[in-house]
This record gives C-alpha cells, structure tokens and sequence, in this order.
C-alpha cells in the first residue's frame, strides 16, 4: 500500500496544485521530504510574505495554490496576510504541520493545538484529519472548498507522523477522477430582466470590483460596456482593475466614502454592480449610498457580500459569468443610443514641487507614459494613490493590478512578486511606501533567488503620510508614532541581494532608473525621496 | 464630563502603564491623539515586533503593559507574537482599533468584525465593549485578567469614534482606587507536606522554569537550594533561566525529550518542579518522564499546565510564593547533610572549525568569558543551543536571559529591545541566526531611534541549520527550503540605522567587535559567518 505523504503528493498533481509557497520548520519536513520533482517550493522568509506571494501568484495563475506554514507560530505569523487573501479572494490551500500526534494533548514544543480556531475568522475551513488516512479526502474538500464562491484561504492541519502511514490508493484515485464545477451563472429569468433593466435605463453605469477581474470578465465587461454605451466605474477601495483606465468608457475609481459615492452617482437611474460589495467605504462621510431615485443591482458570488449590502436588489452568481450572458444577451438586441462619455483629455500637468524633492505626482507624471503595456502593477503607497490614479495608465489584463483589498498593509510588494513568479514573462512594477515595505520586504529576497523580473518603486516620505491625513481628516492631532526616519530602502534591498539605487535627481532620472530596471529583466528597487505632503483625505 | 478619551488615560495611568507599544493605522488616530506627556509610545515598525518588543518589557518591569495595534490587520500580523507571549506569560494589555461603529455592520474598509475571534487562541480574554463609556471597564478588566495567573495577554477592540464620548468620572475613579491581588500562595498543609518531603528525600531535585524566575523566585530557590543541598535543572525548553549556570549546585538544562529527561533524572527519588510544564519536549522520543521510583510534585500557577501533566501531585500556587515559603519553612530546620555537587570544571575547549569559518562554539568560547556580569541576553540560533549554553554563563537577574518559550521564531531580539527600554543601564547581547532574524528584524530601527544598548551577534551559517538536524533525527530527506544563501545582515542592519560590521577574522575578533560594541552603549550588529555544520539533534 502506499505511503499518505506519496498519496497526498499525487492528488495535489491531480488538483493542479504543482507550486508550494512555504516558510518550513521542523514540523514539516517529513512533509516535504522526498520532494517530488514535478513540484516547485517558492521559499519565503517569512509567513506574511509567503501567503502573500501565494496570493498574488493565485490571482495570476486562477487556481488553487498549496501554502505550508509552521505549525502555531507559522499560522500565527500568517494571519494578518490571511485576512487580507481572504479579502483579495485568493484560493490558497494552507497547510500546516503539527507535532507527531501523541505529543499534541500534552502541548509539547511547537504542538499547535488548537488549530481549527487559530486560523479563524480568515479561513472558511479550518480542519485537522482525525486519521493519517483522511489527510487526502482533508486535502481535497480544503481545495474544493477554496476555489467555491466565495474563493478564499482554508487550512488544514497535518501532525507530522502522518505522512509514513499507509493508506488505499483508491480513495485518491476517486478523488483525482472527480470534477468539480462551484461557478453558477444567472438563472434565465434573473438574465432578462437584468437585460431588461440596463437596456431601457436612460442612464444606466457599470461598477465593477475585485471579483469581477477574478472571474475573466473582463473582455465580456468591455463588450457590454461599447454596446450599451455604459460608463464604468471601478468601485471604491477594489484591490484589482478591470477595466482599460485609459478606456473613453471608464468613468474613474468610485470615491470610498458614503456621501462622496451618493453624489458621484447622483443622476444614474441604474447601477449594476458586479463582483464588489455596495460599497466599501474607509472615510465616515455618512450618507445613503444612492439617492432615491437611483435604482441599484448587485451581481456577487459571495453570499455576505449580498447579505450586508444596505440597498438594492441582489442577484448570487458568478461576475465572470453574468457578464457574459448579459454582454451575449444584449449583443442579440440593438446598440444604445445612449450618449457617449466625451474621449478623455491628457491629466493635466502636477504642481511643482516647493522643496528640494518632486512630489510623488510629478514622479507618477514623468513615469506613467514611459511604462511599457505589457506590465503588472502593484500599489501600495496610500497617501498618493490618487496622484498615481491620475498619471499612471492601468491597462494591462488580465491581473494587471493588485493592491490591498481591504487596507492590511504588506501586499503589494509580496503579491507582485507571486505574480512574476506566476507568470514571468511578464514583468512587475511595484509601488510601496517605505512603510509599507517594512510588512514583507521579506519577499525581496525570494525575488532575488528567483530572478523574477520585480522592480519595485520605493516613494519615500519619511512617514506615515496617509495617517497624517486622516488625522486631518478626523481633527485630530498630538499622535504618536507617524514619522519614520532614518530608512534606508537600498541597504534594505542589498541585504536580500537586490540591486537598489536611490534616484534623488528629478522625476525624469526616476523615470529612467525603473524603465532601465524593468528592462534588465531581473529584480531591482529604486528609491525615490519624496516631499511629504499631507494631501487631503478626500 | 469627561471623555472616554481622557478617561481612558487615567485609568491607563492608574493601573501602571505609562509606555505604548504600537505600529498604528487610521482606526488608532482619535485614541492616539492628545497623547499624554507623561506617557511613551514606542513605535515598531511590523505587529510581530511590537508585540514581543511589548514582551521583553513586561518581563523586565514586571507589570502589565499597553500595547496598540492596528484593527484586523494589526492584530492579525500580531498573531505569532502573541501565541508567544501566551506562553511566555507576558500581561500584554492589547487595545486595537476598530472602524467607526456605524460602519462595522457592513464591513467597511479596516472593519475588525470578529475582533473576539480573530486573536483567539492567543489571548485569554478578548472584547469590545458594546457602548463607548464602558471601555475603561473593559481596560481595567483585560489588565488584571492579564496579571492574573497565567499571566498572558488580553485584547480589547475599540471602535475609533468613542474616545470623543462623555462619561461619569465617577466609575474610573473606583477602578483607579481598587486594588488586585492574584497571586495565591500554597495553604499550610500544602506547604509543611512539601517540606517535609524535600527534607525527608534521599536525592531531591528541583526544576526551574519560567514562572519561576517571572515571579522573582530566584534568590529563594538559590537560598532553598543551599540550605537542602538540592542540584538544580533548568526545565526543558524554557524561555528563561532562573539560576545562575555557574553555581556549583545548577545542574544542567533538561533534555528535551522524553527518554533523555527520564534518564537524566533517574536516581533522584523526588523532583520538584517549579514554574514549568512537566515537561515540554521537542523530538518525539516516548518514554515515561520520570522513573516509577521517581516521585514528582509541581507547582505552577497555570491550571492547564497541571491539568496536562500526564504524572505527579500538582499544587496550584504561584511559583515565587511557593520557592519563598519553602525557603523560609525549611530555614527554620536543619541544615540538609546530603552530600553536595563537584564544583563545576571549566568547559572543554571546543573542536577547530575544519574549514576557513570558525564553528559557533568557538565564537562562543571565546565570548563566553568576556561578558560582563551586567547583561542581559536573549538567544534565537537553535541549531548551536548547546552550545550557547556550554560557554556563555547566564548568570544576571532578575530576568537575564530570554528566548522563545514555544519554538515560535521572531522573539529574541525584539525581546531583548523591549528589555532594553525597560531597563536602559543594563545592556543586551542578543544572539541570533540570519534566519531568525528575519522574522522580527524590524526592531533593529526601534533600538535604533532609542539609542538602546542592544547588541546583536548574528551568527550566520546560510541556511535553516536546525531543520537539517532535525531531519536527521528523522531520518528524512530530500526537502527544499532549508538554505539561506545571499543574506547580508550588516547591510539589512544599516537599513535601519543601526551600525553593522562582518567580522570573518576569527573568534577573538567576533568577541572583540561585540565586547566594544557593549562598551559603546548604543545599537550595533555583529555578523559573525561561521561553519555550517549539522549537529546531531539529540
């Protein structure tokens, strides 16, 4: 009979998890030992940075991704990054191990033992098989589990003697052989009247979120959005970009504060939002989400999604393929004679800086037209998010954007390095704050032992700039803690072996040292000092 | 009236927590701001270090210790830390944000919407208050649940918006006047049973833990041990050392499996131990504990440490109390006639590297006897533990020596930082692998902005050099992960301020770059590259 640790390896080969993304202790070496060799470990040096270049490496390749983490502390670690997978959506498989299961009652040393509650609320299942045996059936429903809407992270415990216990290879051939299909589309009658709806709307609008770009509904979303002559809106504080920003039709990134939303909505008579909740505000600008005469639709495949949205009428089924059917539906039907948007004007050109350094939107202007088509792009610098929306053009897909999808900080860089490793001939840019780099700077290192073509943007300000403006915003002030001097980001990237420069002569030599870095192929960082403003929140 | 701001504060301040430890984000601005003169807020720059930053500082002052994390995210980078600081027993007082309370419902942006969930199973007490004017309440309950035995942390979420809140004065003006005593001794009989027993006893050992030494029982184990002539083990795996290496009566560190600490303490016809788990093993070696001959007592105040035992009579009582009331009890009989320990022997010099790096315990052993006296030191390189213990005497107390109490990486440093704020005239050398560092390594620019006389000896071997070990003792092969190359710890320290040398001309230059680098009183890094050698597990 064969081993548990050769059947759980087959069945991973069968569910298409062929990556592992880990950080391993000793818990997890009879799990890793024998390492197949149609199997791929990404090392990370820490939990955080694991799970989020398993995150990012999800979102490019669509699939189920194997995770391992240590144990307690391993888990522990990964948390904040789980919360936020959960957020982005991403089906990560976490697995864990566990000390030998005689030693767990008594919690030995690194005995993880309560590990169906540690993980929680960030993981929709958390499980540890009552049997070396169950471990592939454990295996299987976790997978399952986290590509079924909503896709999200699940953990399954793996005490470490388990992997030289025999068990019937039957089991795993009925669990290779099995298909499984979790995408469920629009009833017929839902289609037409959604059809309906958008097709005599004097003027109707398009939000589209996260999930919407999950789904590949992309291609379907620009199709639907020309033959109704929709504008489209990115909704508020959406981690992903799904539509062309430089696209006549796209209407911009929905503000993500209450009344903000209600007045730029304002004079809709329809909005359909597909793959993103209604809406996710971060600012308290109370207000009702819509004005009354505006009629809201929600299409979401993520039941509390539907269930905490506060207006609107709500449809549960795949974004990807709602957005199909209704650009298929209303292609059998006549073009809208709807006005179009007016073709979009160049942004116009940013302050100069009053200082010694440019302000991080003259770097954005000098960079964004430089920027090759062919580029993901990562953001993770908040204060300046909309200086970076105004200048740099996201227009790459599919995944040609990631950024938090909940604000838990340290994505941006990790996630960008899962994608390169993902797909590398497809290089990355990454924008973070020298805050933000302090979460999981971690994954500089795993880009370098990967050559991954990963250059990351460091627009520093010496501060927590963002915080600054909230304070503002809340009147507040007299806190602690919000400035950061003393970082030095370049030392940082040469401690992971990454070449870094840092660029303090002029947006343009900015703009040159990230084109020459994406250029080269390989992992880069290039800090740019810049003026700390403290723009308004909104 | 005045507000849950101000009040919260006060209260903050009677209960004897004057420094914050926190990284913050937008949900911590109202409770930040105003922030009292007389209070500290040390800033980390990752939840991971704050939190065991927290630690080290809880187990130098002693006292219950606020610390300020930012909602979901915050909590969930802190998780790690936290399942530590459970089992160091640190009265960590965690407060973390939470969105303004109109807005959880829906989970806006930065909504902690299970925040009672999210740190479990870390924390013995999690809450949020239902209405603003009970956050004082809930303050005061969460720190005296922390100082209670086991001491461990406690979270409280608090929605930003409350702090503006009024409120009666008149309830925290009862809970500043309270007092708390949670520290329980052993009743009458308990004790005189127990003396009576070590007095009557052949060959009685005692074992120390970390309680033992948490609750300042070190100078009445030492005065108990003399009087009874009792040798002295260290407990196996624990975070702290509570007797001095050096005493002719310290007889070693437990093993820390369970053949090898049955055979260890074979001969002995009662051991008591004091402050510990019976016991916490590491590799699974199955054996009974002790002998059947071999009578076991413990007392500890942590009923799940008793309760989990698998042999022995337990008393539950606080360690300190119960080493006190011992020594005192059996001071007033005879002197014990059992025949004392050797003096101890200088340890053997350690065997020459074979190739152009030294081995870690020649570092060690050149080290070891130029330390001074006044130091603290912390310890996170697993793979050359022994040696460590061999040739550095851990001899300063209350609280010199810290290291992670559950295998859990990411505390030694950080720790020893806290330390270092709590107690800035005693210096500490903290030990460390390239690997563990990079868990928590963003402590080094808190040392940094503190001027803190933290030292820390990075111990570089390129790879995860106690996996391998382990491995072996496993008898497993084959797994990916386990090499470091391409690390540069000297430039990482720099990164954050904090001076940085590799000293690869022998180990009398290490032990002369650290030894100038504690007289200079401020942060430093020594990296010290040595031979990469595996050794045996057990």
């Amino acid at each position: 009979m064969p081993s548990v640790h050769d059947e759980f390896w087959r069945l991973a080969r069968g569910l298409g998890m062929t990556t592992v993304f880990g950080n391993p202790g000793s818990t997890e070496l009879t799990f890793l030992s024998d390492f197949p060799a149609d199997m791929r470990y990404v090392l990370g040096l820490h939990e955080g940075a694991v799970v989020a270049m398993a995150d990012g490496f999800a979102q490019v390749s669509g699939g189920p991704v194997l995770v391992n983490l240590h144990t307690a502390p391993g888990v522990g670690n990964a948390m904040g990054a789980l919360l936020t997978a959960r957020d982005s959506h991403a089906p990560l498989v976490v697995t864990a191990g566990n000390q030998v299961r005689s030693m767990l009652t008594a919690r030995h040393w690194l005995v993880n033992d309560e590990p169906t509650v540690l993980p929680r609320p960030a993981v929709k299942f958390a499980y540890e098989p009552p049997r070396a045996q169950d471990l592939p059936a454990a295996l299987a429903r976790a997978a399952h589990l986290a590509m079924s809407p909503p896709r999200g992270p699940v953990v399954v415990s793996m005490p470490q003697d388990d992997y030289a216990e025999q068990m019937d290879a039957e089991v795993v051939d009925d669990l290779v052989a099995r298909t499984v299909a979790t995408r469920a589309g629009l009833p017929a009658g839902a289609l037409h009247e959604l059809a309906d709806r958008l097709a005599a709307a004097r003027n109707p609008a398009l939000v589209l979120g996260l999930s919407a770009d999950a789904a590949g509904g992309r291609d379907d979303a620009l199709a639907l959005a020309r033959h109704q002559h929709l504008p489209v809106y990115a909704a508020p504080s959406s981690g992903r970009s799904v539509f062309p920003s430089d696209d006549r039709l796209f209407a911009g990134y929905l503000p993500f504060g209450a009344e903000l939303i209600h007045d730029e909505l304002a004079g809709h008579d329809l909005v359909v939002v597909v793959g993103a909740p209604v809406f996710t505000c971060y600012p308290n600008l109370p207000s009702r989400l819509v004005p009354r005469e505006t009629q809201l639709v929600m299409v979401s495949d993520d039941p509390d999604e539907i269930a905490r949205a506060p207006l609107g009428d709500a449809f549960l089924a795949d974004p990807g393929l709602a957005l199909a059917a209704l650009a298929t539906e209303l292609r059998g039907r006549e073009e809208s004679t709807r006005r179009l948007p007016a073709v979009k004007s160049p942004p116009a050109a940013p302050t100069p800086a009053a200082g010694d350094r440019p302000t991080a939107a003259e770097v954005f202007a000098a960079l964004g037209p430089a920027l090759p088509y062919r580029l993901r792009v990562t953001n993770e610098s908040p204060s300046n998010l909309a200086d970076f929306r105004t200048y740099v053009p996201l227009t790459f897909a599919p995944c040609g954007y990631l950024s938090t999808p909940n604000g838990g900080l340290g994505y941006g860089l990790p996630a960008g390095v899962g994608a390169a490793i993902a797909d590398p001939d497809t290089p990355v840019l990454v924008v973070v704050g020298e805050g933000s780099l302090q979460f999981t700077g971690q994954a500089l290192w795993t880009a370098a032992r990967h050559r991954s073509p990963v250059v990351t943007l460091v627009i520093r300000n010496d501060e927590y700039d963002i915080l600054k403006s909230y304070a503002d915003f809340q009147d507040v002030g007299g806190a602690p803690g919000l400035n950061l001097p003393g970082l030095d980001t370049v030392a940082y990237a040469r401690s992971y072996g990454v070449p870094g420069t840092r660029v303090d002569n002029g947006p343009d030599a900015v703009r040159d040292a990230v084109v020459e870095a994406l250029r080269s192929g390989g992992p880069a960082l290039v800090e740019a000092p810049v003026e700390a403003s403290v723009p308004p929140l909104v």
